[in-house]
């Protein structure tokens, strides 16, 4: 079986989670003993504070779904590192289920739906031990993970009868994190899509977009659009959709700020979007005026970032450090400031004041794969967390491998603390115009976003999106865009 | 200070709040000693598992909401029980929030926007505790809240310094619910307007079906209508959008039944789905066919819901107990059921053996508020929860008093695990005319909801919605419905 929406959606084959169980396999057993069984714990459904309505449809965790692909609630994984044979524990459910929340499936439904050996219903505290015993387990691996970008833990399983084996919390995190890095390519097919309906999301956006609407309306145009179309039921993240000054705030659109502003005539926008399909995320940023033609000065700052853009989907070459890709783009962006009388002085000595850190804050990019930012980005060969401004940011800084997922989304602001702090500091504001930066103050920002994976045949764009000025400003003043026109982008994608 | 989400939709006054808050400091004046202090605790913002990514932009927890008005996460609140003198306490936020998330805000914006006595930043974990002492707190009270439905417990807040107080956690509770269970007018113009909101998003949904669309389709479309006219962010909880047999699935919409079913011609609708406003739910059920013509046999059981949901609204009248409401929506659709041959017998004694819980499972409606099933169904005169079939899922069994709001929401479904329960049961079994409901199977089933203010003055029905089968089928039959169309109707609303 596999896990399609809809016959209009994409179809996801189960053989992408058995491949990813054998990768881990294969990359477990060389550092483990025999009789290893790798268990997992997936997601729990939660309510809202302490009322019995959830927030969101159940989603699960990604460890968890990655290697399982199940996507129900409450179940329990396991694999035989040495043979493969794997075991879900499906939680019993009441009789009531029938009733207030559909069939309940059996075994086999289950079997087959996941291609797994065998499925158990925990009917006792002691069921995940007894089929633990049932694979042969001796040794067992747990996960625990520390996000890197959050700091926070995702807990090992606990349960009754665990004292029976040897248990280890430590060898599987980064080895299956290490696998998660590395996309195959039934999961880059997910992910392309996914990357497609969110380009034509913000297709939908763009032609929609005129001064008068609020940014919420096209977040939730945005949102429309990649469920109706694409199948789409959770977003990545929460829709950045700032018009203006707001496009200098770098996670606009959270409840302090929800994309609540009035879209003036001469705003420039700035909407970073991405739903995701089979937990797999996409992260796009498109920037454009809102009414369809960009100012000179606007033009100025989207041109650096695209050219940093486009310079670094060039060079982000295998075996390539991150971070130096960060680096360039602040070079190219600074370059252009230079060029348009922002900035003086030599490049390079600016960058290494952290010049460009003024402009671009932000990191230039992260692992996206199951998550939005993905996990992985200090594993390996990374070089420890900067200290820097700018670098600081950075969600991975590790060298560049053959399909590896990451976004490349430079970006250009005008943040006035940022300015002021650098206008008062002797270093930076020698390279710095003042009465010519103040001319862009209060007119937000620009980012460029794609999703992109790492070939040695020349690097992936999984975004579809006019980018050029030319490109968007012939875009948008093009004709309506119909439901029935999306559709059948989508269904020629699929086809 | 109002909240708005944006000039196009509904304008909620602060005094909403500091209503509430002296409502809720009317109520325990009698109840507790001189210097006594209520201490509340916001809901704090959630990611994602590990991650750093939320799943929705964060909503405040209900009872703070209520009291406080705030949006924001992480705040504290207290006032003064004798002289409603009110301080909240704001998180401390570090500088580089104004680069991520926005403009940081001071004491003298949070004042305003809340009509607060105070505003404190939260710098030290002494906080809380030097702002009860400032209050002149000699007793704390404490909000440890069990939710009837979920069971699950809203645990009190821990500070730094508690032990300097007498503190209980026993007494707040059933009187702040209760506060909640009666609304003022001010909320019942939020509720309305949600309601409102709501209604034009399921005519939205009504007017777009056909068959040969999925059901995820018009949920999307749903969410969209309520958010881009309404303002809308959040639901009130899962959207369903059955079709066809799913409308005996009384929780569709799930992740396991996710709203994926194709719609075929000749397939009854039933979407359940409400947007929230300001917190406030909605929660609405509309039952129609997709094509937009009912057949003879959906007009019986339509027709049963529809006559069991006017009775209930003409009779759910102050002093009257929801249970014997519950009865007579039973009996009612009994009476239907045994004029169009499915049902025979005495109906009083098929309702005693609890035959209408085998064609309606669930209660016949809940409070609604802040949260879609609303708290303190079963404070006051409720009559303990019953064992029953139908009677055991009610969620009140108070009697009606003046301004309560609750849902009237009859239904009417072929759920073969009960039929054929029934069946085979001698007592039930002797009402039921196996063959006449053998040509209802797999039909799925019958809702509507409306969310109703207990009025001595005569019943208000916040849903605006054509509800009769001439209604519906000319509605479904007139012309497209555009985006004008909608907003002109909002706006209207709204003036």
């Amino acid at each position: 079986m596999t896990f399609q929406l809809s016959e209009k959606t994409f179809k996801v084959p189960v053989s992408l989670f058995t491949d990813n169980r054998q990768r881990l396999a294969e990359s477990l057993k060389s550092n483990v003993p025999a009789n290893s069984v790798v268990l997992l714990q997936g997601g729990n459904e939660t309510n809202r504070y302490n009322t019995d309505a959830a927030d969101l449809p159940f989603r699960q965790e990604s460890y968890f779904y990655w290697t399982f692909g199940v996507t129900e609630n409450a179940f329990f994984g396991m694999f035989d590192v040495a043979t493969g044979k794997t075991t879900l524990l499906a939680p019993r459910l009441d009789p009531s289920y029938a009733i207030w929340d559909g069939k309940i499936n059996d075994e086999k439904y289950f079997k087959e739906k996941y291609a797994v050996d065998d499925v158990v219903f925990i009917d006792s505290e002691r069921t995940i031990t007894e089929q633990l015993h049932k694979l042969g387990a001796k040794q067992v691996y747990l996960l625990r993970a520390q996000n890197t970008d959050s700091g926070d833990v995702l807990a090992e399983p606990k349960f009754v009868g665990s004292t029976e084996f040897k248990i280890d919390t430590d060898v599987l995190y980064p080895i299956i994190a290490e696998c998660r890095v590395i996309k195959t390519e039934k999961e880059i097919d997910v992910m392309r899509y996914a990357s497609k309906i969110a380009s034509e999301a913000h297709r939908a956006a763009m032609k929609h977009m005129k001064p008068g609407l609020y940014e919420y309306q096209l977040e939730s145009l945005f949102r429309h659009t990649s469920y109706y179309h694409g199948g789409c039921r959770h977003l990545a993240y929460t829709c950045i959709a700032a018009s203006g000054c707001n496009g200098s705030i770098l996670h606009y659109g959270h409840v302090n700020a929800p994309n609540d502003k009035f879209i003036k005539d001469g705003d420039m926008c700035l909407f970073d979007m991405g739903p995701e399909y089979s937990c797999y995320a996409s992260d796009i940023t498109t920037s454009f005026p809102a009414n369809g033609k960009f100012t000179e000065k606007q033009k100025v700052i989207y041109n650096a970032v695209l050219d940093a853009n486009l310079t670094v989907l060039r060079e982000a070459k295998i075996g390539v450090r991150w971070t130096d890709m960060h680096i360039l783009s602040e070079k190219v962006i600074l370059e252009h400031l230079k060029k348009a009388g922002l900035v003086v002085g030599d490049i390079d000595k600016a960058v290494e004041a952290r010049l460009g850190a003024v402009f671009m804050p932000h990191g230039l990019g992260h692992f996206i794969g199951l998550d939005v930012h993905d996990c992985g980005g200090y594993l390996a060969d990374a070089t420890p967390r900067s200290t820097l401004p700018g670098l600081k940011s950075l969600r991975t800084t590790r060298t560049l491998q053959e399909r590896m997922a990451i976004t490349i989304e430079p970006g250009c602001y005008f943040i006035d603390s940022l300015l002021d702090e650098a206008l008062a500091d002797p270093v930076k504001s020698a390279f710095l115009v003042k009465d010519e930066i103040a001319k862009y103050r209060g007119s937000g920002g620009v980012r460029i976003e794609d999703d992109v994976i790492i070939r040695s045949s020349g690097n992936e764009n999984l975004s579809d999106l006019p980018r050029t000025v030319e490109e968007i400003e012939n875009f948008m003043a093009s004709g309506e865009w119909t439901d029935k026109e999306i559709e059948s982008r989508v269904q020629k994608f699929l086809n």
